[in-house]
């Protein structure tokens, strides 16, 4: 075997762990949105997830990757590639399908509990088919007009993150709030069914981005490969140091759940920069994703007044937003930072992508949604969310406990339980 | 160094990252037969679970390896190579292991809630000590009489999954259903106690197959790689696709477990074929999978009437059976598919590859079952799975809330929960 | 590219890899201490848990590293290289990182429902910044003493474990036994809160010690790693299997916490001779530290009278003593093991460092905390331990289940049930 085989072989290596490491990104996309929301409407948000990664990675193989990364049309799309007729690098194609399901999926948590599943599903598709591939071809296939301009965005701070969140606020005003989120002038808080799941979910997630700033080298490049990961380490630790400390001073007690997406926060942040920034940049950008996060969160709940459950919209847009500047600010690898002595330009550069991306995805979701309304209704009926959308969509409960069983041990008559009895359960206790 | 020992280190690192990802399966097994069964009985399949790999694992290390890869007797079985003796690749080895500890831990969703842990684990070393290793040797040695028909399966469709199946499926017969699930004419659904502990558990499988399917090249190939991940992705991936829309289309709704479980009838499904199937071939075989999965549960459930509470022999029997004659049809490397031009020879060897193989396990297992059944009873009494296995096994509740101090709080009086109360717990308002 | 720089990239892949999985080791103490204790303190464990990795990381950044590998001063600490100045390898910085951090979460099980989360920040902020990485001194850096001496401690059974361990002990001792754990001459036993979320944690723990030890050979040795990451899966394995059946003998019945333990318990004592010992050293060992966990468990629950929740201190001090000691018997690459001929003097330095390392700890934690107390208390008050440290430190609950709506299906009638009851949840039914 000769070196140039051997280091395809490694880069192979790296690559693929990244894949691997992204597709798990998918698992603790569903723990965080089925943990951050109601019990009875968990299969869903489940279903909706395993749909996402599923639908979304065939979808980004029969057309994505060609709008992607196929030969350019004036900088603005691909246009080869499709079905991957004539595309050598397989891998790439698995990596990249793994984060334009990342991006679409970051929807599902916004519009969590009451959107319906078919308009979702629909709205999956064009994510991953069109509207992802577009924004990704800009900046990542190399013809792409951000590119010509010198936009920085090493793992997709924009790309995917903003790109993802600003269909979730898109999608999320359009579909309206849940039942009981916003009740004359009180907005009331819906807190989710198990902050374990949720905590099990952002580990997850943060294990995954090893793979996804990681990975984004494309090469087990022994120089840059261990500055990436250890930034993305930093910052989401500095995320939750942050928002720890942070829901401390402002609320008086250190908020559980916020500290949790903190880490989502910091990771956000230093996606755009891991290969850019100093190991202290990345802290930097990451204290200030924590904040920007509890007050982000506070923003779009109580002045925006979108109800977005799992607070996705602070998480990947505002601070997909942070940390997309930051690299305008703190690049020392490229030289362009405000703060290292490169001038605005850069900054600027990153605020024109932002820019870009943000009206693209808002108008292109919107048009999306008001077309996929002319077929199937964008949310579930009234009686569909407060039954749940379990039984609603998917005829079961997640759990045991909701079952009419362990409704019966409370003390009302129940058929189910009755007949449950006789089948040998444990309300065994009822037979005497 | 040089670039021999470089390229075996690549190897190297590319096959135990497979061992460990396929380690990691065993912790999805788990997942999966702990959300869909009852809670009452969650600590006693967790422990099957946790048995079977470290078990499976040593009798491995002891006997199975070398019945597996030891020098052939007439090409049916290993005979050297006892307690690693004269084993070189002890990579090989640990990656084995984990495979040999999956096969064994397909019975034991199968047989959940009512078999017999002692029973439970006398066939667990039966199977990683013999029946699977005969198996493998046939297929994978090197000098096995299915390898020399020229039978594929490239990463255990039928090696691994259909033997396992087949053990399951004899036990889950001679063991009978769970009480209550056949009433009469009646068949009642016996749902699971936590559906996002069961998708957690297909989210940690589908990672782990990447390993399974990917590192069983045993080389980091920068072409075959890649290929056989992105087969695994997109089966795996249209057995959800598929599972989702077939459901709606013949119950009316999208059902939650076997959607989950579709991701799993694709994974198993490409298992054979991932290193010779095209992507679009590896999509027709996940899509198919997911029918086959839908109406193979139905057939099991209604018709076999076999008690299978996860669906093993379903996702783990008939999508093996589908992946391994899908090879006859697709194969597009090796040019032997039916479709491809190939003739009807290469289908024929898959399906005596198949036939040998549901021969061999069923006699063994039944065989196995049957002289078990000398020492220890099969399955738990009536008593004990009524009052649940974690109780009866293992003298414990697997969940809090099934403790004393909870039933309290609907009105029964309980010295437990009068002693907790003056402990300090969370039932304080009792004390007022 | 050169061979040299392959290499480089190689071993990168391998300890970055490794890295990644130490990482998610923290994910599983999390699963397993959340688990294995009450619902009511179940965000508060999970806080202490990304604190402890979040925190300890950006401390060993700004000086663990340096104090850890810094130029020796007298073999006893380092001295330079703070916040990485000067320092090259930042991938060895992230993989230990992982470790300190590691380190200092195994005190947060055992001071787990009682410990102010202010006072623990305050010692994890010590153990990282100074406690560990002057023990990691000691046996890591190349010039310490313990490495003078030949102590041989491969990935931590000391270093790491038994140093978290003895911080744990004596934080454990020193803020005293949860509310009603010792009643009398009664003790109580405190179950879990889930021990399906604990089994995860222990899979998850198990699978990132294929990093903790496997990459501990900081380089992708296709000689060594096999060995390394074939004994550490033996020994846990083994731990499982003497666990589940020495409580069946001890006890009546396979219990199920403990025998996770076990293949914790595996380990920890296969840590610190992985590439020092051969397979069936490493089974035995496996062997002896199950029992060692039981036994171990209960001398420090019976005997010591010690409360700890989780078995931090058997599993990770008894164990990581056995560990240690076990190399001094069976170690075969090295030639030093009493056992393969060696003479006693390995077995006497082992025990050597063993000693200095728990008067190190025991003396430096107990002066800590002692300081901590000036300034925080080191428990939470009698009322907010029985409310539970959820609501009293972050002014929430984990689940849906112990929100007041569920409560109020019990019959109590609830303001918050009325009022969500109007906004539209599942309790439905009470509207009618």
């Amino acid at each position: 075997m000769t070196v140039e085989a051997l280091e395809l072989s490694i880069n192979l290596v790296w690559v693929m762990l990244g894949a691997i490491l992204v597709f798990f990104m998918h698992a603790g996309f569903a723990m965080v949105e089925a943990g951050f929301t109601r019990s009875k409407n968990a299969i869903n948000i489940l279903m909706k997830n395993v749909l996402t990664i599923s639908i979304g990675g065939i979808v980004y193989f029969l057309a994505g990757y060609a709008i992607m990364f196929g030969d350019t049309a004036g900088g603005f799309i691909g246009t080869s590639g499709f079905a991957l007729q004539g595309v050598d690098d397989i891998a790439l194609f698995v990596f990249q399908a793994m984060f334009a399901a990342t991006c679409a999926t970051i929807i599902s948590g916004a519009v969590a509990e009451r959107a319906n599943i078919s308009a979702y599903i629909a709205i999956v598709v064009i994510m991953t088919l069109f509207i992802y591939p577009v924004v990704g071809h800009w900046v990542w296939q190399g013809d792409g007009w951000l590119t010509a301009l010198g936009f920085i965005d090493f793992a997709g701070s924009t790309v995917v993150h903003l790109t993802g969140a600003v269909g979730a606020l898109v999608a999320a005003a359009m579909i309206g709030p849940r039942l009981g989120k916003y009740a004359g002038k009180q907005i009331n808080v819906i807190p989710g069914h198990s902050i374990p799941l949720g905590a099990l979910g952002v580990f997850i997630l943060w294990l995954g981005w090893f793979g996804f700033n990681g990975a984004s080298t494309l090469a087990a490049d022994p120089e840059l490969v261990p500055s990436v990961i250890a930034n993305t380490f930093l910052s989401a630790s500095a995320g939750i140091v942050a928002t720890a400390f942070y829901t401390k001073f402002r609320y008086g007690q250190m908020d559980g759940s916020l500290t949790l997406n903190g880490a989502l926060a910091g990771l956000v942040g230093i996606t755009a920069g891991a290969a850019n920034l100093s190991l202290v940049g990345a802290i930097i950008t990451g204290l200030l994703a924590g904040v920007i996060l509890v007050e982000g969160v506070r923003f779009i709940e109580w002045k925006l007044k979108v109800d977005d459950p799992v607070g996705a919209v602070a998480v990947h847009g505002l601070c997909g937003i942070w940390g997309t500047l930051a690299v305008g600010l703190f690049d020392v690898a490229g030289g362009g930072g405000l703060l290292y002595g490169g001038g605005a330009t850069l900054l600027g550069v990153q605020a024109i992508g932002v820019l870009a991306v943000i009206a693209w995805t808002a108008v292109t979701v919107a048009l999306s949604l008001s077309m996929i309304k002319l077929f199937v209704p964008l949310r579930v009926t009234r009686e569909e969310e407060i039954e749940g959308l379990d039984i609603a969509e998917h005829g079961s409960h997640a759990y045991e406990f909701q079952q009419d069983v362990f409704r019966g041990l409370s003390g009302k008559s129940d058929t189910f339980a009755q007949r449950l009895t006789t089948l040998g359960t444990h309300v065994k206790e009822k037979q005497v």
